[in-house]
């Protein structure tokens, strides 16, 4: 992680309509993947994002296609168990990098409801992202993701 | 639902004025339930609001003065039980519509405290509002809940 | 808490710049107490501020250096005990006042997951700020942090 950094400076804020813009793209590209529209959720990765959970000692997905497979599966799973899945991204940094892109780090929840059954939020997880622009449009190149209580490195 | 979207295009985000007016609409409006200020509460919904939890097969409540007396009934329960009540909202995505109204989509968590006891987050809720101004300010005309892990339309 | 109101008057609401750099504030604060940098975190308080939590019958903490020895003994006990810990706040209200200061209120949600085990989240807190400008940075003057569930005066 010594290239991501935790924070950045005191005070050293982004404008409002970069840190809403953020708020705004985070708001539906994970109502995409909680609303189970895998292919419309793979179109918020740029073609070559690298989607990791380091903690988890996953293998990374690599690519646009990978990660549009993954969410297909996953949303076949959740079908099948009938499970509700919401993703709350909140505590929002957002650091401006000199080639125009952006870094991101984010707290994330991550609660299930089975039908019939009681809600369940089961992990709390630390988002860095590197956002960046393509074709007028912010897409997600590298994220990255460590669950709290795993180990670290 | 199938008027209801889901989210807007990729991208189509609202100015930071309006996205974080809305904001803070949704932080006060709760504070004023969560609170116990009933009367208060009510003046934040239109004359001729709708409330309904369709996930629920509850009837809406129709109408300002049954929003006030349904929010009176609800805060003499939890003061009678001694229970501190909140509710999150977040994850909020503002679609502009063409009357000047706007449509929001949020998440939301509510939760519970009994004097003395354990904190109890016990629903997620997907929230659809409409709002509209009246008089130069913004007031709830129509909103919908959907309980996760309720069975859906 | 007589004078701290609990919210201002329907839609008296700041401006997106300042409503936004409140939120990057409290995501920064939070993120260098939960990244375990007591003595950073201390620097986002004035020299004489209070921190006090009212409703758990605590003194407060008087002072940057008593609230840096505070975050310093706490992060050798969650080192210690292998222990991650986020703090959340959400739901914001800001209040300017006439002295160029800012009250504020939010939601805050406590939540620990030890080393290999599960996501607890066991506090739900309101908390009431005063922040202040010093040289450019705004800082906590005063904090008072009101537990869910406790006894209320």
């Amino acid at each position: 992680m010594s290239d991501t950094p935790s924070s950045g400076p005191a005070n050293a804020f982004v404008s409002a309509e970069l840190y809403t813009l953020v708020q705004q793209f985070y708001a539906r590209q994970m109502g995409l993947l909680d609303d189970g529209r895998p292919d419309d959720w793979a179109e918020t990765f740029t073609e070559d994002a690298v989607f990791q959970e380091a903690s988890r000692l996953n293998e990374p997905l690599r690519g646009r296609d990978a990660i549009r497979e993954s969410s297909r599966a996953r949303k076949k799973r959740l079908d099948g168990d009938k499970i509700d899945f919401r993703h709350w991204l909140g505590m929002l940094d957002v650091l401006p990098q000199d080639d125009g892109s952006l870094r991101t780090r984010a707290y994330a929840l991550a609660m299930r409801v089975p039908r019939g059954g009681a809600l369940d939020i089961f992990a709390s997880v630390v988002c860095h992202d590197r956002l960046v622009q393509v074709d007028g449009t912010w897409q997600v190149r590298h994220r990255d993701l460590h669950h709290d209580g795993s180990v670290r490195d």
